[in-house]
């Protein structure tokens, strides 16, 4: 199979798989299972749950289905930008070119609706693993763990005390990036590992690489802010320098900006190029998002 | 031990490990590590995370401890009461006598502070009973499973939407207490229970008598409502009436509301009087919560 193909094909289990791990629309009470159904349908890159899969395939990982933990992560995922374009937050409109969940249903339902996403990841990990009460733990260890207080949430946090002082050093920013968006592609990758029994080496080469994805993937982010426009991007472009925020462009313009970029993808490159299994769709995954254009 | 002794005894240890199994207030990003120990650090009767001691104590647990898993369930229902205070949902500005969450720092923040302690519930589990996957699996599905969008939040959501419709019927307004309330009770027996070793018969009596508790505690909380003082309840007294909220009360009239509770009280104390082990302080502390003031 091609890179396209087989990414489209991860993508289309994923999206089907969306829609059968949640509870039904027509559950009670149906206006929050209807609204956590909206959050996870806006689309987007699915990211996180195809390096998941992927990671999960470089193992010859048995019976084990890796599905599950992959929808986990992507709720997950979900619930952290629904949380974040709340008003209080960074009060968004848009989110991939359609209303945000809080515009289309009303606050109080957006955060239930987070709050909801946020707990199914584990009621899914802890039901769908439950002939495997080691590899539930270790599943349910790594997600809590890199959406905690310390990484995910704490990196919120500091990115929005950054955004008040317009002051944030290159030693924050990088701590900032690693946490709120490092975390969570290090761990789709761990999550993959654990899926497919790697080794603690094969788990701390996946670490890595998912450690400098994720600069990489901030650094274009921040660079398609400044270069892209809005309906290329789905959201609001040219908020950073509205604003003034500390990105690497403002630190460091663009040509060094897509050459500290450029590195941090050659390190996730070779990190993966380590494991074992076939590494090319990773490779080339790896690749492509350093050049993306939205 | 007297009740009033070995109660205040739980609690010690309780508001001991409060802070303990929290990430310390000068860890990066401090904001977000202070405001959640503010949350925590309200007071208030610490009634879930008593429960689970108790339970665990009815049985012979040998090395476990239980106090991981009651500081778990303490932060998931800190967090619940840290969101449900915030402007969009019932925009208290006061909760145990002090200044909520939002309005001692901001609304971000205690946005924040609620997600990150919900996580850091999942985050304690898989840590402090990593020797034992089996029970950390339990515990993890038992407390994602009561904070779902089946139980907990769906409780918070059907309660929002009937106070907009101001119709709810006495099978909606069960349905409600069953989730919004008893969940995270039950859940904290049956934590307990695990903990201990109980088998799915003392479970599932644990779970009924979460259940009935849940109950009589929702009905006496809405009398209080309506009879009690700001000062003495250290929230705004009078709520219900003001919004015209269905509850019992409106349903049913006092003395009817009363003997409802009753009823729900001797069916929890039924259930739990067929434990097995020393069942006093539970039936004392089942009494006690039917009767209490405040």
């Amino acid at each position: 199979m091609s890179f396209p193909e087989q990414f489209s094909d991860y993508v289309g289990t994923i999206e089907a798989g969306l829609e059968t791990y949640l509870p039904p629309a027509t559950e009670h009470p149906t206006r929050l299972h209807e609204a956590m159904r909206y959050a996870v349908q806006g689309g987007g890159k699915r990211l996180r749950p195809v390096l998941l899969l992927a990671a999960a395939d470089l193992f010859p990982s048995g019976s084990n289905t890796a599905l599950a933990a992959a929808m986990a992560l992507e709720y997950v995922h979900t619930y952290s930008l629904v949380h974040d374009d709340l008003p209080c937050m960074d009060n968004d409109d848009l989110r991939r070119g359609r209303a945000t969940t809080h515009k289309a249903y009303d606050e109080a339902t957006a955060l239930l609706t987070g709050d909801a996403l946020l707990t199914h990841s584990f009621v899914i990990l802890t039901l769908h693993y439950s002939d495997q009460p080691t590899l539930a733990h270790h599943l349910c260890s790594e997600l809590a763990n890199a959406a905690s207080s310390r990484r995910l949430i704490g990196g919120q946090m500091a990115d929005l005390l950054a955004e008040k002082s317009n002051q944030a050093t290159l030693a924050e920013l990088d701590l900032i990036h690693l946490n709120k968006t490092a975390a969570l592609l290090e761990c789709a990758l761990v999550m993959g590992g654990h899926i497919g029994g790697a080794s603690s080496e094969e788990l701390a080469l996946l670490r890595r690489a998912g450690r400098h994805l994720g600069l990489t993937f901030q650094i274009v982010d921040d660079i398609l802010d400044a270069t892209a426009g809005t309906a290329t991007l789905g959201k609001t472009a040219g908020k950073d320098a509205k604003v003034n925020k500390t990105t690497y462009l403002k630190l460091h313009g663009m040509e060094e900006a897509k050459h500290i970029a450029q590195k941090h993808t050659q390190q996730a490159v070779t990190a993966i190029a380590s494991l074992p299994g076939n590494t090319e769709f990773l490779i080339t995954l790896i690749r492509e998002m350093a050049k993306r254009e939205k």
